[in-house]
């Protein structure tokens, strides 16, 4: 059956159960252009970076189904889905890859922990155009514009032949409805920080453990970064890439005589 | 007691119980200029990338000995190991953090997949310089030269009053001894690739798995990359930062329109 229909993977870091990537299936559905796959962790992976699993096996379980809805749910991390569904499940690679939406935003250096977006640098570095999209609410996001608007950038990529290789799309959007959202902004990644903070505690047996929290701490949220649109009501489209050479560091590093080293 | 001697923070992703490790504190500790201090994953955690542990608490197990070698043990990631250190172990953040040496290189676009290079990142969004440091030899790996490397390039950054705000120092040793060493480069991080293999089998119930496998496919590694530095016998010094906005392409997605989308 031939069919002009593009293909596209859908994954995430929250789940393949999580609200977030079915808000994406319905309207990828809905929209009616395209093939849907979605292959995503079994469980809910946030935090995991762009972890991969090398040490033991990787099961998959074919068929999961809820309504309409259809996937694979991966006992593995959101990269090891990509790298499965890519190598291993799906027939041909797809013409494009969306992770999300997550629940809760991916701006600032935060995005080196986050799943969601390391699902799209693995489509990346396999030669997908690849776009993460996240809502920037934990307790009570609101996905239905999120949703269509990863409908129209993923149809807009396509119309322009795909994203530059090398380069993925961190997409994130305020947790408003549709009639407040001010506009789109293409931006840069913020330096937002975060202080950590662990609460020591003893085990029964006198053993210490702690447990991670802390805070954002907004060093560096000026206009034209990703935190800076969303807080202001915009969606934030930030280009990222993984070269993650730090070129105007190099001649300061020369003169340290760095290379001079023995 | 006050002393002039700089606090050095030891981490790793092979565990505490790696032999790189151990070989980096021996140079450091015989070196004489150094306080020493670890705080290493209590296993094995290669490939977890910049994965944090978030849902359940972090055990740590104090004096950890072998011989004069003392260390905190965590039950986590390296970027935990980071994160406990700096705000919960240690009295005071170090002045500087070296993660490694990695058993086998970190290079190319698969510094993604490194929790040795997630370390130091980790490190340096702390406000910590920081330096990952690996020997390109997962079978049979020379650390010699490596942990002397190690010493001299800390000695020299802290002469310099540490690394600007926001970059580490991502450095891959041959491993050879130091008589076939060629000299230092500073590098940029080459476009490797890899090639994901999957062999896929079925369980005793009859549910199918996958083993991850694969190849590195040589794409850019031309002159003045991380790989063909190392490869042709000289230590890399990559400067990386992790701010991953792909400002070259910003221009080409303001042309497709993307600030109008709605």
């Amino acid at each position: 059956m031939k069919t002009d229909k593009k293909t596209i993977l859908l994954t995430n870091d929250d789940g393949i159960d999580a609200e977030g990537i079915y808000a994406l299936y319905r309207s990828f559905s809905h929209d009616g252009r395209f093939h849907i796959k979605v292959v995503a962790p079994n469980k809910e992976t946030s935090a995991v970076g762009h972890a991969i699993t090398v040490f033991r096996p990787i099961s998959v379980r074919e068929n999961y189904q809820e309504g309409e809805f259809f996937g694979y749910a991966v006992d593995g991390t959101p990269a090891d889905c990509v790298k499965l569904a890519i190598g291993a499940i799906l027939e041909r690679p797809p013409d494009l890859l969306v992770s999300g939406i997550n629940r809760g935003g991916n701006m600032g250096e935060n995005i080196i922990y986050s799943g969601t977006v390391s699902a799209a640098t693995e489509g990346t570095v396999c030669g997908i155009s690849s776009i993460a999209i996240s809502v920037d609410d934990l307790i009570n996001p609101f996905y239905g514009y999120a949703s269509e608007f990863a409908v129209n950038i993923a149809a807009l990529v396509l119309k322009n032949g795909g994203l530059p290789s090398g380069t993925l799309l961190n997409v994130n959007v305020p947790s408003i409805d549709k009639s407040r959202i001010r506009g789109t902004r293409i931006t840069v990644q913020a330096d937002i920080g975060f202080r950590d903070k662990f609460e020591k505690r003893q085990d029964p047996r006198g053993r210490d453990y702690y447990w991670m929290d802390g805070e954002f701490i907004e060093r560096n949220i000026g206009e034209g970064s990703d935190y800076n649109a969303v807080k202001n009501g915009y969606v934030s489209v930030t280009p990222i890439h993984y070269d993650m050479t730090d070129y105007k560091s190099m001649g300061l590093f020369r003169s340290w005589d760095i290379e001079k080293l023995k």
